[in-house]
């Protein structure tokens, strides 16, 4: 399907293509991308979500360093006199910037599903373009710790369960994180390049990590203790049992914080029904600077498609825009890549009808000699008269 | 509502806003967007339209020399290394693209509702901002003369009975237009130049409008013939009937073509039972170059807001990309103007509840006394047991 994209045809003049990692949607793909939408917005108009849609760019001074090194991917528009903006990176920067501006919100259950924009290799056979759709769904506003973390992951469970997908989601936590970091005896100028080569465990084995470390300049020693830590993962409640163990571990303060997030956590996700939905990874490092808590990334196991799901807490990004912090947490759901899977699915079960195909309720036709052409308007008038009464309807034109 | 934008607060480092021209869409609004969106996709999809969904950018060259000087309107994307591209700035042109790419489709009825790009002054009272929902609907491949032609306005006749509005469909045809300014005696090079002088008599006197074409250099004499056709509006039928009294213009092949045309339209306009909607109106040029047959904008008589939708038949645009010409006629629905109405309507019909409004069935709190807290994770399981059977529930964190 997306292939039919890389179809060029030669024409006086240029190309005739969609733009590299784009591609056209069309009939029965995007009843399907429709399906999807409907779906998941369903799960979370029940939760409470209301929608938003904000504008494809924003002025560029407001997506600025939020991506870190991701930054260089972002779609500028040309400066044709008047403002700088770009397009959007992800459907979370614009949220806290509409918050930020929005004082007379105090909470909020917002989703969003729209289209972002980055200037990546294209993975086609992963369902990643360069310009995809997310939906995204966030708690924003003050609540006692862990409870609207728990419901995302429940919405997250019921989500996924309507697709008929057994998902898993790997959960960690920045302070448990940090404090690790800390432990180790990371330098602070090296958590960031050593985060991301923690983050490649779950595709790399041990020592291909490790190598990383130590060529980033970690000492030897510090990348075997730390090494201890972020090969570790499995349930939530066993795991948290073994961490507490580890006193030394404990004293550290962000650790104790975040083990006590994640020991609420736990008994949230029981009354909710979803704690074995949940594998607790302690090499989960997630990219973006902004998350401040519980992280997460959703995996189909079984799958090459790469996370389908994923965020975490981040209670600071609002502040940046505005005098008042607000917390907040949310999801982003990987929608293109859904539909990749689901797309399979469906072809796996069956040869489905053409591609452009529509339906009709009735189709109107006459019947006369080999020269005959009348009754024209007369087919036309039983047309409207049924389209009047809202029926689907087409008549034969001959 | 649309004012919200214009609210900026300050912040170290730059002003929080939407982009000039652009803004948020929350929650009642988006509810009323969809509305509007689902209704008219259904009249287009009882006749037998399909879905297609483009990217928002297409290369810079698809987009060259369509929009004549509206073109300085086109965003560019900023040259980052790989393809020049331009936002959208109609969804004709990307169809017509998409069309030209699918050798295989001969005929297809086909809709897009999406947002589109004009670098223009924004006016918001008049729903006119720089990023705007279009929605267009479009038969293209090779029928009998008029008949797709009549469907459109036939479409356009449910569309606004749906939503309650008791339109008036201005028609003209290119044709003709172009017959009356041979027979007046228009130089071809000043054609372009007085026709949007005609297009404006619509809101303005005869006499400032001959006042601008004596300006731009055309014969007080010509002016004045012109000035008797395209000063006559009315009655489709009755209209022709005078007009075929004119031998002298009848005698010119483009007039023939186009009085043969919309004498045939009418018929089926008739058959179809739309054809008091509409009015001949001789000075309706419509701006684009890519219009080649009948031309027609939508306005509801009594409003400030302008046309409301607009298209027209458009049959060498395809050509132009490929080496098969495909005959189109469409029709472009304003849909952020149709919002603008409907709004007003239901801010005047009653006061609607708070703007970020969402609904939940069931609502679940636990009594007790001044310091009760507990219950917490029950209530957290009679919520999830409510998810579970579809059920829109919401707990009381507290």
């Amino acid at each position: 399907m997306a292939t039919q994209n890389s179809a060029t045809s030669s024409r006086p003049g240029g190309q005739l293509k969609t733009p590299k990692g784009t591609r056209d949607w069309v009939s029965r793909d995007l009843l399907l991308r429709d399906h999807i939408f409907r779906t998941i917005s369903t799960v979370l108009e029940r939760h409470g979500g209301v929608p938003l849609d904000t504008p494809v760019f924003e002025l560029r001074d407001i997506l600025a360093e939020k991506y870190g090194e991701d930054a260089r991917l972002i779609y500028n528009l040309e400066d044709q006199g008047g403002e700088a903006c770009s397009l959007r990176y992800d459907l979370t920067v614009p949220f806290a910037r509409w918050l930020a501006m929005r004082t007379d919100v105090q909470n909020i259950k917002r989703y969003q599903i729209a289209k972002v924009y980055r200037r990546d290799q294209p993975a086609i056979t992963r369902g990643r373009l360069r310009e995809f759709y997310q939906c995204d769904f966030d708690i924003a506003g003050t609540y006692d710790a862990m409870i609207p973390d728990a419901e995302i992951l429940r919405i997250v469970s019921e989500v996924f369960t309507a697709f008929g997908m057994g998902v898993t989601v790997k959960l960690n936590h920045r302070k448990l994180l940090d404090g690790m970091f800390a432990v180790a005896g990371v330098p602070a100028d090296k958590i960031r390049a050593i985060s991301s080569a923690v983050d490649k465990l779950d595709k790399a084995p041990w020592a291909e990590v490790k190598a990383e470390m130590l060529q980033k300049g970690l000492d030897e020693a510090v990348a075997d203790r730390l090494g201890r830590y972020v090969r570790r993962s499995g349930s939530l409640p066993t795991l948290l049992d073994e961490l507490r163990l580890d006193t030394k571990l404990c004293e550290v303060e962000s650790v104790a914080a975040g083990m006590a997030d994640l020991t609420r956590f736990a008994s949230y996700l029981d009354a909710m029904n979803v704690l074995d939905t949940v594998s607790f990874d302690l090499s989960l490092a997630r990219g973006l600077d902004y998350y401040t808590g519980v992280i997460y990334e959703v995996v189909l196991p079984g799958t090459e498609v790469g996370s389908i799901a994923a965020g975490g807490r981040y209670d600071n990004l609002v502040g940046m825009y505005g005098k008042r912090p607000v917390p907040c947490v949310g999801i982003s759901f990987g929608v293109d890549r859904i539909f990749t899977l689901l797309d399979a699915q469906r072809n796996q079960n069956k040869k489905s009808g053409p591609e452009l195909a529509h339906e009709a309720d009735v189709y109107i036709v006459a019947f006369g000699g080999k020269e005959f052409d009348g009754l024209l308007a007369d087919r036309m008038r039983v047309a409207s008269q049924l389209w009047d009464a809202g029926i689907r309807a087409e008549f034969c034109p001959k």
